[in-house]
């Protein structure tokens, strides 16, 4: 019997709603694979921000540090600026705990129409490896002038050798194990410091992982291709902001922000890892009970997968796939009328 | 009879190519509407470069300035880094003619099937006005222990009150004028210091034209809503890096990047303006003769647009738009076997 300390951080909005669904499916499989969750709940927020002025508690870190992983929803609500709650508390659990690896799958699941044409897409199936403690996501920079004709605002991005090689590392290694390419999105004819950098070290890395077929484009030629080509991409490697881009557009892609899962990991497991759907609080249908739970239940997959069951985290994905493929059973983001419990009801059935 | 001096450059690979065909057309509308032109080629290219050491002579700009247009078709070629070609070149003309409107027109024409699925488009007409002289195209920023394990690179994104205002008001103009609803891409919840600044100037100007319509967006959500509702959108405005994606992107979901055009206008005529197609010089087919040649045209009917002369413009895209709609004639690209001769012959039919 494995036990596994799960922090559950709802958040705002749907966030409130999918991650339930996500706790019951883990329960639902770790019965079948001896495998038990002790979860702890923390109702950090921006309905806690309104409350308390913050969005965690000082020892917030201190706290999730206990936890095997970090289950998360979504953060974000009308009135609170979304600066304010995602460095209050994502992006700082990001850094704070060195996942620097943010992974974000992408499949087109039969049943699940993409909107792009049919006559371009093969099987779709690759991997957004985005860099997430560094880059373009930086404190440093500021505002001078305020208010006046020559005010003006400044915003560092900051690479730095460590912190790309790591990511890279681990993006090259995905590489060989999935046994497909691997796409830098790079911009280096724009962005003449940085991203000439970026293209060196992967230059570097590719160097020290001669399996791995690589190549570069460049982010606006190769958004475009997400589009006119997406079969042919397997492991696509990126920057904290271009893959922050690239997963939401691959995700639509796909077939829908509501499906996408993501990982923030630090692979060498010495903090926890969190995971979280890639869709928002959508304070627009929230309370409802409509939101679609596959991007969180999906998370929970790959959360056990990190956790080290792999197995139990291909029934869920199986699952997910089965429910797309032989029913009818949607959410109203897909296109069907099923509520958030029954469309996890309905998965749960399948597992 | 009105006669334009403009500036030809063809630069590298296809650029040499289209610009041609560009050129005829104009030649041809010109007969019909007694405006005349006095070309002069410059043959600024990666090609100067390896044989000179510069993208361009010293008293380039000077040279330029005299012109009334510039018609560019593409810079790059292998062996030539980009951020050398470009910042010798494209990038020095967009700043020192004060070129701060970079604005790409995207249309799904009919006969050239969106590769995103027919049941989520309508009218696809909408442009993107794109910031083009500041922003995160900068040369502040470099590289620091290099080699060793504590290397860095930073790049500094400046954002000016006076840059991010004159192209919201150019860019919201062009919403009264169009009547339809503004959109601006931001990310203020990753990029905490220029993005809020952005969006209050934004909130700013739009209270300032108060006819309009206006949301704003992060990049990563409206880059999945390009694919999967690009319908509802009509002026977009966004900084230089997101405009660059955001455009190309666009160009995707109209079907291709070989039909987008784009305009680095100075709206106030103190400097000449630049006209390009957004594709760049694309070595794979180079030198075959069967480039596309609708970007670089519809480039040239943005120049007589700008010039003073909408009626000769529109001639150009309607000949564009019927040659699509009514013959089975394309280039390679487009899924046809017609050469850019070709190609561009069936436009001066339809003319
Ligand atoms: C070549 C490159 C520097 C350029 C840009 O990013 O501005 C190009 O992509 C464009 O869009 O004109
Ligand atoms: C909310 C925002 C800061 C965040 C990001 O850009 O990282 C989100 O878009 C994501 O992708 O997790």
């Amino acid at each position: 019997m494995t036990n596994h300390s799960i922090a559950l951080i709802p958040g705002d909005g749907i966030g409130t709603e999918v991650l339930p669904a996500a706790r019951e499916v883990l329960d639902s499989i770790g019965t079948r694979h001896g495998i038990t969750f002790t979860y702890e709940r923390y109702d950090w927020s921006c309905e806690r921000y309104l409350r308390h002025g913050s969005m965690m508690p000082e020892d917030g870190l201190e706290r999730l540090r206990r936890h095997d992983a970090i289950l998360l929803g979504a953060v974000g609500y009308p009135g609170v600026p979304d600066h304010v709650s995602l460095w209050g508390l994502l992006i700082p659990i990001r850094r704070a705990f060195s996942q620097y690896v943010n992974l974000r799958p992408i499949r087109v699941f039969d049943g699940l129409p993409s909107p792009v044409r049919a006559a371009v897409t093969g099987e779709v199936d690759f991997v957004v490896v985005r860099e997430n403690t560094e880059g373009e996501y930086s404190e440093i920079g500021g505002r001078m002038n305020r208010g006046l004709p020559g005010e003006m605002a400044v915003q560092q991005a900051v690479f730095t050798r460590a912190g790309v090689t790591r990511l890279l590392d681990y993006a090259f290694g995905l590489a060989e194990r999935r046994g497909g390419p691997l796409t830098s999105a790079t911009k280096s004819n724009g962005i003449v410091h940085t991203m000439p950098f970026w293209d060196e070290l992967v230059a570097e890395r590719g160097a020290a992982h001669p399996a791995v077929e690589w190549n570069q484009e460049h982010i606006d030629a190769l958004a475009a291709k997400f589009v006119l080509d997406p079969a042919r991409f397997d492991v696509v490697v990126a920057s904290n902001l271009f893959g922050d881009i690239l997963s939401d557009l691959a995700a639509a892609v796909a077939g829908g922000i509501g499906i996408a899962p993501s990982a923030n990991l630090n692979p060498e497991g010495e903090h926890p890892s969190m995971f979280e759907p890639v869709h928002g609080s959508a304070p627009d249908i929230a309370g409802q009970g409509i939101a679609n739970p596959i991007g969180a239940i999906w998370s929970a997959a790959m959360m056990l997968d990190h956790l080290g069951h792999p197995g139990a985290a291909a029934e869920i994905t199986d699952a997910i796939a089965r429910v797309l493929a032989t029913t009818p059973v949607r959410t109203r983001d897909l296109g069907g009328s099923a509520s958030t419990a029954e469309f996890t009801a309905e998965i749960l059935r399948h597992l």
